[in-house]
């Protein structure tokens, strides 16, 4: 398994980072940085080289580079290493790779390391064939230069790349269509920087509609009827489902790179306010849940829970909003804090801020609403909040690099009410007890753990009607693993998993066919899988029928190119996993 | 008054940062700037000039400067201009020195500019002798230079500085020395890196005390047992008034430069807890109150309340401890927050963060300590909060530039309870109604504004037994102002002041004699002023009867040098001012 494993973080590096955004990162630094990182000089004989500037770091020990060198591996960086790394190469799921650290290593290190990888998950950029000998070279060089700051993204900003096409007043009432709104899906178009709205009842596609790139999640408000999607371009689209057609309204870009944003749940605050989340700069946002109007912004840069240090980069990983207050709960990477953000009264804003562990990432409710888990995925860790009394209730060790997406919630035949993840750097599943009243013994301990096909495990998921535990594993190396799911009977977990073909009865040609994401349509009696193939392969939705574990259809279209998430409003909108 | 102003801010600026403390900065600094911010080169001739390295910078439209040059700039900056500029020269009192501005305005411009000064309040640093031509020159050049940062000071940097001298378990149980404790003061000893202890009943010193440099302000903590003094070098001294003399039984750096210190006062936490808040790194820091143990580290870096961008340099301007709930009110200048910070569980942090207005710099509490008063001192405004209810309740316009130290409480014969501060700017006095309940028609109003003996006030102070008002002018250009105060009949606003010449009474040589900060003692009969002079001249405490505004005591000491701040140790207990 080492081996596999060492692959999966390589492969989930890959997948982290858009072309489109860093070219725009590229070109928006590129205006700051000559001032700030840079000074292009003739050479020291004396005679000026005017079509070959040098790049110059300030670290005379760091070897040159050309402008255009340093432009393309501020690129390289941000597409391929920044989502482990860090923008900054602070560290995060990857090792730190700041000068004084890079610099003693030196080029010819270095260039092996990018070339072949190493046993602690660094993939192996140059051997794989992601990056040429010359790139593997740019490279080992561009890493010993200080990294340069992108820009700040504040008020002003934010408000230049704000539009509602739809003013609120020009809204229907109520719902114009006929779809069944509650068992529409909301597919990510990764790669075509697009979602697609699919009838789940009929399976056709209603409408694919343009949003940011590689769109992270799709989230519904209170009511049901309004849908926030987010691109990693850290644009939103909200989108009004009870239009004719369901229609974009509202868009706004809240920074250069994101991944999270919610919607206020609490009683009297429905569809109210939207909350976005940002790599960077990292903050995060409050905005009208209508319009998208920012209105408040938080920084997240600070101290790390432990040891006490400044951290000039804590991503905003995910973000959930409290069903006991009116509270939004932001968890913050690199410091690992949760901030339980009140939004009833932004002028005055009370926040508790939580110590948790380093390397937040995702995470979701327990199934009575009232515990937060969320992965602290490089400290091997899941953080409990109690959302109800607003504090930590346990911090609970787990597998390698736990990677839950919201979890799945069931009952253990024999330890209770479970909440469950999967791995990214092992096989196992960590079933934690969660019930504190009726199960005290057991909450807030992984009571069981089972064993899956392997590491490489995005997504885990079940819903209350079914006895189905669904496990995927795109990010496994072995294409047999990563092109089928694992589906364990919670009644008798013991018993192991068996697998289905996912990828194979989706009836595509060559390719990588990855299997992503479990998804329950409303009723609980289907799962749909995303089969995520090449973009310019064909790709597929299956959906399997939940009770017989049979294959109940396949959605193809052209326009279905690189699905990945997918999240079925009534469960999103009721935090139903 | 337009030309004195001017001059003022100057005496402040000047008064704000002392050598000691830039020249760590230069120190520490050079360790870590050679790697970021400098890099040195031969000459483009290529003949090695060994002795005179060239300081290079990143933007190579920048005049170049030794490296000598650069150590030497940074430190006149840090002692000169960083108090109003900002180490980061974003601006706070004084304007932004970015390179983005400082380039385009060249070399020529800002020699005449630091030459001669202007009439917004820049000092005449030329003019004056302050400054020779050879270093308004080389800051001409220097501030087109891209502001190194300062290193950053965490819980390692904290906790290497950490000493308990006398652990709580060998200290004392019950007072040890026959002292009247509560009639203590704790005066600065500004230039000499001390604080004499003097007893108010004899006025003889009892012990003098070495602390951080130029203390800034003592605090008592709850019980009146410990006192709190923190140095402009972040160095905070905490004294025990129990033992057989009073003694100095822990110390911590905090970081490189701070204003602000204070202990808990709720109910429950009396002495338990402390906190202390840094210019930089911009940072406050929460402590045990018995050790000064360093617990707790949160950054202030965020965004500023308008417009919301992002600041990277937001310092503790102050801090208060409330009586209402276990909180500490601590003041970010330059993004005008204000973070009440619930000390009860530092694991889970509650905090309500309130926008107030930009650059709040000190204050105090209204005379039920109910309400926080405190200045923003460039946007001229009172921000006023409720403690009680943990909200912004008003902001207050007042005249320029206010600066209140604490402020003072009396009962306006007309308008009820006010609350009073002096200001930088002007000459005026603004009172300010403070009783929401039986005269809610003046609450949060400037309900008169009175005219004291010029701009330049420091502090203003009255006391509850007391029907005078103290307005000290320090900072007054004309000597006669600065070597009086001016005192009004609080029964009688009406009639204006009258000028007593506290300088000459000290019966000094020559020199400047700035009468500095009315204080006064437990009983409040009497009112103390420190007579500034020069760190070489003789300096002196005033002691004036209240009641009969007479001379009653001249304190002389070869060791009272250059006396500002004094803190009654009951009054500050109490927060009665």
């Amino acid at each position: 398994m080492k081996h596999a494993n060492n692959r999966m973080l390589g492969l989930l590096a890959l997948a982290a980072l858009p072309l489109a955004l860093s070219t725009a990162f590229a070109q928006e630094t590129a205006g700051h940085s000559s001032g700030k990182m840079e000074t292009v000089y003739e050479s020291s004989g004396g005679s000026p080289l005017a079509n070959s500037p040098m790049h110059q770091n300030i670290n005379p020990k760091a070897p040159s580079m050309t402008e255009a060198e340093f432009t393309r591996g501020k690129e390289i960086f941000f597409q391929r290493c920044a989502g482990c790394h860090g923008v900054l190469r602070k560290g995060a799921t990857g090792k730190p790779l700041t000068p004084d650290i890079t610099l003693e290593r030196g080029t010819d290190y270095l260039k092996v390391f990018i070339n072949y990888g190493s046993p602690a998950g660094m993939p192996n950029w140059g051997t794989s064939g992601e990056l040429t000998e010359a790139e593997v070279d740019l490279m080992a060089r561009y890493v010993q230069q200080e990294p340069p700051t992108p820009p700040e993204f504040g008020m002003k900003e934010m408000e230049a790349t704000w539009k509602v096409l739809v003013p609120p007043e020009k809204r229907p009432a109520r719902q114009m269509n006929k779809l069944n709104l509650k068992n529409i899906f909301s597919v990510t178009l990764r790669d075509a920087g697009k979602i697609a709205l699919i009838d789940g009842d009929t399976k056709k596609i209603i409408k694919t509609i343009k949003t940011g790139y590689a769109v992270h999640i799709s989230r519904i408000s209170a009511s049901g009827r309004y849908l926030f999607v987010i691109g990693r371009d850290a644009r939103i689209d909200l989108i009004d489902l009870w239009m004719d057609t369901p229609t974009t309204v509202a868009e706004i870009k809240i920074g250069l790179e994101a991944r999270s944003v919610e919607t206020s749940k609490y009683k009297g605050y429905e569809d109210k306010l939207a909350i976005a989340g940002a790599y960077w700069p990292p903050q995060f946002v409050i905005m009208d849940g209508d319009t998208l109007k920012p209105l408040k912004i938080v920084s997240t840069r600070g101290m790390t829970v432990d040891p006490q240090e400044y951290h000039p980069e804590p991503r905003v990983a995910s973000i959930v909003a409290s069903h006991f207050k009116p509270e939004f709960l932001v968890n913050a990477k690199e410091t690992g804090k949760i901030y339980m953000v009140n939004y009833s009264d932004l002028t005055n804003l009370k926040m508790t801020v939580i110590d948790a562990a380093r390397f937040l990432h995702d995470g979701g409710f327990d199934s009575t609403g009232r515990y937060m888990m969320v992965a602290a995925n490089a400290s091997n860790k899941i953080a409990v909040v109690d959302t109800k009394e607003d504090k930590l209730a346990a911090m609970v060790d787990v597998g390698k690099t736990p990677h839950p997406g919201r979890g799945a919630n069931f009952i253990d035949p024999k330890f209770g009410p479970v909440w469950a993840t999967g791995h990214l750097g092992d096989e196992s599943i960590s079933l934690i007890g969660t019930d504190p009243v009726k199960h005290k013994q057991n909450a807030w301990k992984v009571v069981r753990t089972i064993t899956g096909q392997g590491g490489g495990s995005l997504f885990i998921k079940t819903h209350p009607k079914s006895t189905n535990l669904w496990v995927d594993t795109p990010l496994n190396p072995d294409a047999a693993l990563s092109q089928s799911v694992a589906v364990f009977d919670i009644r008798h977990l013991e018993k192991g998993y068996i697998t289905l073909p996912i990828g194979a009865w989706a009836g595509l040609g060559e390719g990588a066919k990855r299997i992503v994401q479990p998804e329950y349509n409303a009723a609980g009696d289907e799962v749909w899988f995303s089969v995520w193939s090449a973009k310019d392969k064909e790709s597929a939705i299956v959906v399997v029928d939940d009770k017989t574990r049979t294959l109940k259809a396949v959605i193809k279209d052209p326009e279905i190119i690189t699905p990945t998430g997918k999240f079925n409003v009534y469960n999103t909108q009721h935090d139903i996993y």
